[in-house]
C-alpha cells in the first residue's frame, strides 16, 4: 500500500485519525483509503487490487468495520464475500464524510503551531 | 514498535500527525516516540532498544530529523553515533512541545464531529 504521492518541495502536514473500539482500530487511513476504493470502483477485489492487499484481508477490514457501526457501511450484492459488486451505504458515506470533516478540522486547528514549527524547518541540503 | 497499551473499553480517537519536508516524512508518530525516549532515557541506544528497532535505525532517524530542522534536535556527547550519551536539544524540547500542542488543538477541534461518529458506533458483540 502506497502513501499519496508528496511531490510538493515544501512541507506538508498530513493528520492521520485513528478510531478504536477498544483495542481495535476500526477506522484509520488504511480502511478510510479502502472505503473510498469501494466507493469508486463498486468492488472490493478491485479496491484491494489497488491497494496491494490481498482479497481476504480487504474483506477481514469491512467486515471489522461493518461491525463496529450500527449498519454496515459496505454491503455486497450476494450478502457475504462473493467477488461480486459491493458498495458503500449511506452509513458509510456519513463515515467517510465525518471522518473527511475531522481532518479538515484538525488541520485548520493546528495552523498557528505548524507555522511555528515551519519557521524551524529548513530544506534539506543534499 | 509497539502502540501505546489501549484498554479502555470505550471509543478513542487517536490523531497521528506527519511532518513532511518535500518526500521525507521528517515527523510522525514513531519519530516523536524515539525523541521522547531519548529525552527519557539520555541514550539513542536503549531509546532503539524500548521501540525494539535497531541501533542504527534510530540513529538514521535522528540523522533525518536534525537535518529537517535550523538547529539539531538531539545532539551526541562526541558528536557522532557513538553509543554515548545523548540529549534532546532545547529546539527538540521546543519540537516536542509544538507536536504535543497540535496534537491537543487537533482532539479539541475534532470533538463534534467525533461525538457524531460516536453515536454511529457500537460495541462489537463478540
Amino acid at each position: 500500500m502506497q502513501a499519496p504521492a508528496e511531490v510538493t518541495p515544501g512541507y506538508s502536514l498530513q493528520p492521520r485519525l485513528r478510531v478504536f473500539a477498544g483495542p481495535d482500530m476500526v477506522l484509520g487511513w488504511g480502511k478510510i483509503m479502502l472505503l473510498k476504493l469501494v466507493q469508486e470502483t463498486g468492488s472490493i477485489a478491485e479496491a484491494a487490487r489497488q491497494m496491494d492487499i490481498s482479497y481476504n484481508h480487504a474483506w477481514t477490514l469491512i467486515k471489522l468495520m461493518n461491525k463496529s457501526f450500527i449498519e454496515p457501511l459496505v454491503v455486497t450484492e450476494r450478502g457475504g464475500p462473493g467477488k461480486g459488486g459491493a458498495q458503500v451505504t449511506e452509513m458509510g458515506q456519513r463515515v467517510l464524510e465525518l471522518y473527511q470533516e475531522m481532518t479538515d478540522e484538525c488541520l485548520k486547528a493546528t495552523r498557528k503551531q505548524w507555522r511555528k514549527m515551519q519557521s524551524l524547518m529548513q530544506v534539506s541540503e543534499e
